[in-house]
């Protein structure tokens, strides 16, 4: 299996993440509805993340837009939000690999900055972070459903 | 043709373009690359952009990463490194559409802050631009080639 993948195993866009200000998210949601979106996910995230997700599909592929309103001011979208003089925008890149846990310690023995161990993220995934100083912007790696054992 | 076409007909991510500072090309292409991304393409855009555009490959899907290093103060792209504290990062979301036209007059229709008209952009596409003020970043509509006639 592991000899298959290349690299890290990145293999499209899973999503763009786009901070939304608090109180804007179902106006955002109509602006993408009118160009041809479809909601395919609505979900609170609490814990650390705190904030309410939306996934927009665009046409019939796999690249989504994830788009993140803070819960409240802890949220660590709201923190960006604040930094980015009060707007939303760009949040994050993530893209999608069959194995995690492979990606995990390829880009690790490779020296990339990790910020965390493959860990829950949400829907089921799994996720980690790359810190905005390897490539200039924060990078989620996410494999779908459960790890592969 | 134009009613196969759904609302604004974004088909999926055309690229994903991120801010290169001044002499940091090389180092970030030899980033991606480690990662299992290929080199597809390599241009320097005059005009008013005054960028050295490279685009890679994320596995074999059509979701590209376009990085953009200025080639002059002047560029937007400077402009926009020196305005984000003097870090690259994020410079604009594309989305690709079969009918650049299409795109164009449904989403003027719809109120939409279109920057220009459809005009030519790298590699032969047609593109226009999506204000920020609507999403609160910068997107991008592209069409590969010439314009369907």
């Amino acid at each position: 299996m592991v000899n298959e993948l290349i690299a890290a195993g990145f293999e499209f866009v899973d999503h763009v993440a786009i901070a939304v200000k608090q109180g804007e998210l179902d106006a955002q949601v109509e602006k993408y509805k009118s160009l041809g979106f479809t909601e395919l996910h609505r979900e609170e995230v609490h814990g650390k993340h705190l904030v309410r997700e939306v996934l927009m599909q665009i046409g019939a592929g796999p690249n989504l837009i994830q788009l993140l309103e803070p819960l409240s001011p802890e949220s660590p979208v709201a923190k960006q939000i604040e930094k980015s003089g009060g707007r939303g925008g760009f949040a994050h890149l993530a893209f999608r690999v069959k194995d995690i846990q492979h990606a995990y310690a390829y880009m690790k023995e490779k020296g990339f900055n990790l910020t965390q161990e493959p860990g829950p993220g949400s829907r089921g995934t799994m996720i980690f972070f790359v810190h905005p100083k390897d490539f200039s912007y924060l990078i989620e790696v996410v494999q779908e459903g459960q790890p592969h054992v």
